[in-house]
């Protein structure tokens, strides 16, 4: 049992089971971003979460012990090509000079974390077009000096 | 006179005006992750709005006509090695996919836009630390069956 | 059951009964460029279109099933080493600067979108050799301002 | 005087006397994408065709000796990062294998020329959003068997 | 059954019957570099040459349907290590240029066609050293103007 | 002084003086191949030729000495863009498990030659096209056994 | 003046007054690793080191400000070629899942900080041969969960 | 048996007896780093550490065996991707000239061997969050002058 | 049977015999660089030392035959990770315009074969630490002139 | 003055003298390809040999003092394209995994230092064609256990 058959065993049993990421989070207690990165094995699940999730997707314990597991995080594509992931990728290249002066200009030099980080996606219904609403929200991490 | 002068032209006055992006932004009346994009090189101003920065910053009006030029895009680091923009990256590689799973299970097959869309960074205080906050918003594009 | 088994079920199935990707669309409704598309990997059917591939073919629910799945839209060589595909991606780039300039010319800022977009091949019968005809017809998509 | 001089020295022309391609190429008598890659550096002139652009944005005999010398294509990015041009490379990603099989489907094996080759580019006007039509014409070429 | 499998098989049964590559040529009526290319997967044979060597290499039908099938030409490594076929390669490197200029010299803007082509590899047999004598042949084609 | 500026004098001397690389080549007595690649600063040639090559264009001794330097060979892309030097990369990539293959058939365990090494090119007349002629001499250098 | 322009100013001043980074770093109160890197260009520095810093070496006030500046941190080699640097990325090669195990087996899921970061280097004294001792201290910080 | 099996071995044994790197280095006599290594297939025990860890962990002798053989140490990320692991790589990124300056400083021209090397990580308790120390200790080899 | 098959026989072989490469090589008549890069797909060896090295190692004749065939010899690696390797590339890396200019000097213009080419590598006690002694003698071959 | 400045004044002065690498090295004590190394930039000289080359090439004391440098090494071509420093890449490619097996067959697990090492080039007469000699002496660096 590695992540990668974990992820497997977990969209097969979601598919058979017809359960969108977004009620399994909610009976977990999770958000949907969350959950789905762990059984994604982005991310690791503390041991009551694992066991809910495999209760509710009827699946082994073996499972559950894999999404306690800390994930090597790692992907092959250094340029996404997928046009959903490339289009987050190309707002990384066409805005990050930007983000980086707006966050020195309100914090000072520093970074926003990617691991005391959480992030939701929401649907914005508008009559021109559903609009997607991704929220990032990360501590600001000021460089040490000494 | 190109984009790379035009930017660091718009720098150089801002440094010795001593003016923050917010403020030139809210003076113009346009959001400082747009405005700042434009100063970068990185999209485009309408002829007012050109203009109107350029009286702020008493800039000559090559300037303002280079405000107005459609970029042309580039970026040089397939993988950024600025931490502040490392971590953006980080984050589409380790959230990438699961930010495919959520916008399909919410609207079905289709993307984010990167273009129909509009961003802002705030910082939320907090006493364990503060944080910063992107929001991202894109028109969802479903897929044009034909 | 995954895409790559998904497609290479309907090569065999569509070896074996002789037809062409062109009366298969034919029949189901579709441009050949999008039931192709499909059929390979890039694209998503809706339901209907799926089971009607399925039925022609003789091909079980499982292919239809996963014809409707949203694809994970991956290529390996980042410049491609078919001499056909080849041809293409040069195309891009001998002209790619030149349809910018034109695109801004006729439109202003944005993009020829990729997703709200069809494409369809046509044969033209010629005496000094026959031609290879694309027509590639995509939204105009304007940089949002905000 | 290189292709980058010429090229720098025919946009500032162009700009000052506030011409478009379309313009230039009509009066020159040829289509806006090939008069517009001759100019960018992608394409040579025939004498006359140089000359008259020559005349019509009053440049020296130089830009029109520069226009006709066969010029060396090159470009940078393997993968474009200008997201109007990325477009068109995710298109080769997406719709390769597919323009592939329908080529072979319709004239055997082969290619389509990109050298015996035009190109073109029209605004569809549409209420729903105005749509950029290309279309690309290329001669088939067999593969030789010897 | 795919390409690569029809390479193995013929390479297998061209062994246990210890024939040439150019005698298999002779016989079939090919150039021993065109058959060659066909065998490893590079190129299409018609039905009757494709027929003619399954039955001097006693082979089944169905390698004879795969040495039919357009292939997908790839490989894997941009710079090739083999020190036989990298030569090739840095001949390109070294005289690519020359090769260049004296193409234009002797017939203008244009190309030596890959598709439409042929080679032919000879044994030149010296006191001071055989020699190995490659001779490309490929159809000028000239850029097309309109 | 150094390779090239070498080479940019020598090709703007040639182009005042209209000649071409055929006849410069003739009246030094080496092949226009040659003598083209060590003026593009890809070989060097004797004292003798260098001198015979400056009296012809009247360019002054230190283009003499320069001609004359061993010369660090370097290329920029791994894979070249312009369409006439990237056929003879994708010639490479098509062809050369087949070259490889023909020479250990025809001679055994190792390589042609790129250093003893000749190549010249030839136009060949043809009513449905005129043909470049590329042909290759290098020597077989066997793999030394010890 | 730019963060490029800064370093060769400071290492100037620094080698024609012949002090050490270790004697600069002590009388502006810093540790010798933090002091450097901010004169690489890789920190910046509060104002009154900058401004202490800029006195010791008799530097104008344009070095104190830009010291101060939030540094845009590149590096152009992937993979370091310096032998010095080279050994330390081989270090991350070799022991990279080690310390990810031996990490994860004391802290639990997380990283170590490289913002919230201090490091130092000593010199060891050694009969066998002296040793280079560095030593990294960096904040734990444990994935959130949310 | 290779490195790749001999490391999922052990690691499962370690899991279904719970024990920890630390108290199997212990136990064998050496540093948890060392060790660590050594089963993750990147350095190789003496026979006496290799099979003491065999018989702490019930393995059969084969893995003993592979133990000892000199490893081929490989990675494929040459930019690694895990964010523990990236940390490591971005201190290389942004402090590797520092580094260089300062062991230059101390000890003269020369590097910090990777061989001569040892390495060890503990955990510094913390009310502000506990903190992770690695220390490196590599003997300092002088460029030898010959 | 492939060459990477033969090599893991052979290599197993040699294992359960206890046998060194020096040993074999001296029984087969052979330097040991030679036979172990035949041995591990790198050469071929001619069939009466690919029989008597089987022989040695009681193989079949399948291993026999396999050794004398003509290797693709590639390498997946640009870089090398492993150390013992990796310090050979930087040696090219460090020297590689040194011993170019010293070649240059010594012979002129032209390379040192890697084909008409012999290595080999002695242990040289030495109290301070033993040393490698790797001798490398390569035919000189001047480039020709045509 | 930098190293790359300091290398094109060698080389003019070298060339106006007309004296050879090895002549100066014999003046100066050192061995030709050491002495050229630092000259390249790759190396750093001691006080004494610095001077001494500066005396017999009459250069200034900014020349001998740049000499002992502790010189940053880089190189721009992960592989290098000249056909000389390629041959000695592709022996590292081909003979990589030869040489690892046979150090660690005489030596044990360890290293050949690239840093205590020495390297000396030498011409063998051959009536059959004269022979490059490539020595290299590096110590053994056994892998330390802690």
């Amino acid at each position: 049992m590695n992540k990668i058959q974990m992820t497997e065993t977990i969209i097969n049993a979601k598919l058979s089971k017809a359960v969108s990421w977004e009620s399994l989070a909610a009976e977990v207690g999770l958000d949907p971003v969350f959950l789905t990165s762990a059984c994604l094995g982005m991310n690791s699940l503390k041991a009551e979460a694992a066991e809910s999730l495999c209760r509710l997707l009827e699946l082994p314990d073996s499972i559950a012990t894999q999404l306690q597991q800390c994930p090597l995080k790692q992907w092959d594509q250094a340029v996404p090509t997928d046009p959903l992931i490339y289009r987050l990728y190309e707002i990384v290249g066409v805005y990050g000079g930007t983000i980086k002066e707006l966050i020195h200009e309100k914090f000072g030099d520093g970074i926003m974390s990617a691991i005391d980080f959480s992030m939701n996606i929401e649907k914005e219904e508008n009559p021109a077009g559903d609009r997607v609403k991704v929220t990032m929200n990360g501590k600001f991490l000021p460089y040490k000096s000494w």
